[in-house]
């Protein structure tokens, strides 16, 4: 596989996983509750995607810099609403 | 920074983020509630995890190949009990 049908892999699947947590994120915004979404998810994965960031970073791959970045601030919303909506 | 240390921040966020779904998985397995899990996060993410694999796969990148193969299964998981138990 060439360079260029790499980085368009990546960049759909940055763009899939992160659009993924849109729906998460406004549905707990809308509803307020968040019973069922677990707390270690919530944080493991805000540790985890800052993580992946860095890897993305270290590697400079573009792809997963720019999901990592995005999913990140999707993600501690998400873990901000399950903390004060318990 | 050197390839080995590259290579341990990339299982280090793979080991996370793929761990992150276990309590997930395991809450919605004990409960079988999964109301306030958005279904268009699950279908996405499964869809974007596969997509991950394949980048990883393209670039020969371990840390990415082996976190999205076991992410997929418990990804996979959730989506089957959110269509089960809406």
């Amino acid at each position: 596989m060439d360079m260029q049908s790499g980085e368009m892999l990546g960049f759909a699947a940055g763009i899939i996983t992160t659009l993924a947590l849109l729906p998460q994120a406004l549905k707990i915004m809308a509803t307020r509750q968040t019973r069922d979404i677990s707390l270690l998810w919530a944080v493991s994965m805000n540790v985890g995607i800052i993580l992946w960031l860095c890897y993305g970073l270290a590697k400079n791959d573009l792809p997963m810099i720019t999901a990592n970045s995005v999913s990140f601030l999707l993600l501690f919303i998400i873990l901000l609403f399950k903390v004060r909506y318990r």
